[in-house]
């Protein structure tokens, strides 16, 4: 980089319960020369981060939930647990990984492995978790939301995993899919296969980005290194 | 699903020059009851789409932005290409996929092509293209903005490649990274060391979570599929 940059304030435009309207001013440095410039931006109320902690440099990296990346193994092959729900923002079936807040006294992993058991019926335990990244941007030119992604290995087959029943939530309405892991475009045909079947029904489906590009590159990996190499 | 959904209404409750904060109402029908409920969602308004189009089922769904998947492929070895900047949501360096805008005209793929050459050096052409995904929510609790991902397969020995030069607008910093794809894990932890760099300089580094999950599907499908295959 060029510049140095820090966050020198920030103001709340509009507050609602679960999101805030924010307009901040960061400061750029080149050298002597020194500018501030504005910036929108949209933040999540739901955190124990006080909102006076984000006025200046360095802002908090918040984490606003866990996304779980979780295979099943069972005797007839591999999958990734996926989930379908409307999503108002989007007005739209939306498939995405199992999902969820980090409540307080938690780590993601465990957050991970409660939220995949509320949500599919499937249970994990500690010795699941394969790998916590650290907190990763969702849109970041346009908010400060992060998420922190669980990778999970289930295994299938134990008895308590034969027929997982969800958790809900009255309102949650929540469907569990289960998309096979092949050979070269496997899984990336089957996800969008799975969308497809909802927009046959007369609603929209839109897949989440982080799921698409998980198994797209699952898809280039196997088309341009491992089947080349095998 | 166990009920179907639809948009019935949408409020603008506060608005910037580029995002705006709204109250959406949605209808929940089972069978023959049926219920309306409430959301809070952010929308970018840098769109051609009117607002009263969102208003109703079915809303649209918008493209807001290209992101470019480029791997580029040299004498030694074969790299993503991934930039580095400023983002003053999460006052931070964040390292992203190149993105933009999608201008009049121009259809997602030629989008990609230009935002690569202008924010990278990198040209491409049409023959470079691998795939272009549908619309990818990118975090779909909160807001409707839509990505569209491209992916681009980059001559890196060609003569315009061998010394790519950026086309940077006044104002842009733009950092460019060649993250190597080799076996194991090697790719997920050149990112994360990528990101290790600017944190040692003072400044904190944020992956966006769209590249972490297309790094970390290849490594894991390194790890658990094809190296055990090999």
């Amino acid at each position: 980089m060029k510049h140095t940059y820090a966050r020198s304030d920030m103001d709340v435009v509009k507050s609602q319960k679960f999101t805030r309207l924010c307009s901040l001013t960061y400061a750029n440095t080149d050298g002597e020369a020194r500018s501030e410039r504005k910036w929108e931006m949209v933040q999540r109320t739901t955190r124990t981060i006080p909102v006076e902690a984000f006025k200046r440099s360095q802002a908090p990296i918040p984490i606003d939930a866990v996304e779980v990346c979780a295979t099943v193994e069972k005797a007839e092959g591999t999958f990734i647990i996926v989930v379908a729900q409307y999503r108002p923002p989007l007005d739209a079936i939306s498939l995405e990984f199992p999902a969820g807040l980090v409540d307080a006294g938690e780590n993601c992993g465990q957050a991970a492995i409660r939220e995949l058991r509320e949500e599919t019926g499937y249970s994990a335990d500690a010795s699941s978790i394969l790998s916590v990244s650290p907190p990763l941007s969702t849109e970041p030119g346009l908010t400060d939301s992060c998420c922190v992604l669980v990778r999970l290995r289930i295994n299938g087959d134990l008895p308590e995993n034969q027929h997982p029943k969800q958790l809900l939530d009255d309102g949650e309405d929540i469907e569990v899919l289960l998309i096979p892991v092949g050979d070269t475009q496997e899984a990336l045909n089957a996800l969008l296969k799975a969308a497809g079947k909802y927009e046959a029904k007369g609603q929209r489906a839109v897949v989440d980005a982080k799921l698409y590009t998980f198994m797209d590159a699952m898809a280039h990996m196997h088309n341009s290194h491992c089947c080349s190499a095998l």
